[in-house]
């Protein structure tokens, strides 16, 4: 285990951020049609990290890593690459904290997650390309002196999510499976660093799109992997690439990445729509899409942990994938 | 106040129902649309009550009336009528219990309602009229001898809602003004009875729908009024009349009765979705759509409690809703 991830160093991050995080809920999941699904006995117990500042997990490491910035880092600025949430969250510290943000997005953002971004009063910069905004990115560091925030590699990000976990295992009783989601890895190394210090049985999975699949090729290659390209409905899960720090730190706490597609991920939004009464965006349906699919059988009479890491979405977004989840239940029978 | 509202008493049924009731969340709603809607300094806390078992409050109110029952009248099952959650939440609290449930429901019930009413294995019967639901469920008192479970007359079903009244107090600061939705007025009554009696000096308001407006009437008249008709996309708070004993203790503990119509519904599920992340029915909404349209002036930078009351629809009404919400947004400007 990395010392950033020491139980002392987790709850010394848990203690620093608390004034700006909310401590968000959990609840057990109970419902016909998941029982059906899954069987009796399987016990689901759900964090409910969408209801956490800036609608995601991510408000807990750009917190953590703002705070980490001296004064005069902090009279720079910051800057930050991002098509969503991370830029939602990263506003959001800095606006928090009274630090000028300057904050690249693709036009390819979900123009809900670009107003929502902008709402927090960050200066936000619409690259032309992909290739473009990490040039861009770049002189903004060099030339304005802005320090870049990372959406997930390091102790940084990692640490601050790892409060999630902690939280969580004083909400529930010990779960035998927990099941994360994987874009860069950030939450799901945090957050199994936190339950497995205090849950050594614990067992956990990472879930990633099948068409943003970087943190799986690089459990299978053991190194992390670049991808070519991202084709996934759950573009918050869909960075470009892993990175060395949280892809190691992964590697040691997480037994085995499964994939969904996004079929798997629409049906999952559904079910979390009748059974949890929850509005989420792909990504936090992915755990449940991967409890329903891929890691059914290996969580069928256990306890089982998930998380729902977030809901920032449009509205007619959302409501053609329910949509279409609900015309492929009767398409399948 | 009635006797049968006393805090002793409402402290005795919260502690008899809690083997089957969840202790619901409550959560600050934090979000910079809501905040440009209501202006800086008016302070929302929510009660979660869409997360109850049965997916509304109306299951603490079943199963406080079921557990009143004595073993002759179990061993002769029950019967309700109900277009909708109180036909899923006394099946439910039937299925808990052990009693057999016939359930009076008409044609024109909500589809998903009428299939979670039967997944907890009652025994349902669909209505050919009103009229005839009415008459078909005095033949199963006097034929079969079954008890008629009312949805929100007396003090049985205002008792139970009183628990989620008692557990707002402890959840959050005492509020200045408390906006409770009204149907026949089970909740209303009960919530309000409960947090009056911790915090003397809140302002309790009633909402009701333009189109099911029975209780508005009833205020106004001094006693229990009949509807002819209901028209109202909120369904769950449509009855087709006040009863006696509730409206008198609505009477006694509410400021006031204010009325939303379908248009103001539609747009406080999509602030809700979007605000909060919940996917509700427009009854879960009604609190909502009050605060932003006939109470927002009241409520103007003071701390205003609301309660989600629940969220039992199907996918595709939902998205209708939504949608229209959204051209309705756009051609308000």
């Amino acid at each position: 285990m990395h010392a950033e991830l020491s139980l002392t160093e987790l709850e010394r991050v848990r203690t620093q951020i608390a004034p700006w995080i909310v401590e968000t809920p959990s609840r057990r999941w109970e419902d016909s049609s998941l029982a059906a699904r899954l069987g009796a006995g399987t016990v689901v117990d759900v964090k409910l990290e969408l209801f956490q500042r800036t609608g995601t997990f991510k408000a807990r490491g750009a917190i953590n890593t703002l705070l980490n910035l001296d004064s005069a880092q902090r009279a720079r600025g910051i800057t930050a690459v991002s098509a969503g949430n991370h830029a939602v969250a990263t506003a959001w510290a800095a606006q928090q904290l009274g630090i000028h943000a300057k904050i690249l997005m693709p036009q390819s953002a979900n123009p809900y997650r670009l107003a929502l971004a902008r709402s927090f009063g960050a200066e936000i910069v619409i690259a032309p390309s992909h290739h473009a905004m990490f040039e861009m990115v770049k002189v903004l560091q060099e030339q304005e002196g802005r320090y870049f925030v990372h959406p997930f590699e390091g102790p940084l990000p990692v640490q601050g999510s790892a409060s999630a976990g902690l939280e969580f295992t004083e909400q529930t009783e010990p779960v035998d499976v927990m099941i994360l989601p994987v874009g860069g890895g950030g939450l799901c190394a945090g957050f199994a660093a936190a339950i497995r210090q205090h849950w050594p049985d614990v067992t956990v999975y990472g879930v990633e799109p099948e068409g943003a699949n970087a943190m799986y090729r690089s459990f299978r290659s053991g190194k992390a992997e670049v991808l070519e390209s991202m084709n996934s409905i759950a573009d918050s899960l869909s960075p470009p690439r892993a990175e060395p720090w949280t892809f190691a730190a992964c590697r040691e706490l997480v037994e085995d990445i499964v994939l969904v597609d996004d079929t798997m991920l629409r049906d999952a939004m559904l079910e979390i729509f009748y059974g949890l009464k929850l509005a989420v965006e792909p990504a936090g349906a992915a755990t449940t899409a991967a409890l329903l699919g891929p890691l059914r059988e290996r969580c069928a009479g256990k306890r089982v942990g998930l998380i729902v890491c977030g809901a920032n979405m449009d509205a007619e977004g959302y409501c053609r994938h329910i949509t279409q989840a609900l015309a492929d239940r009767v398409a399948g029978g």
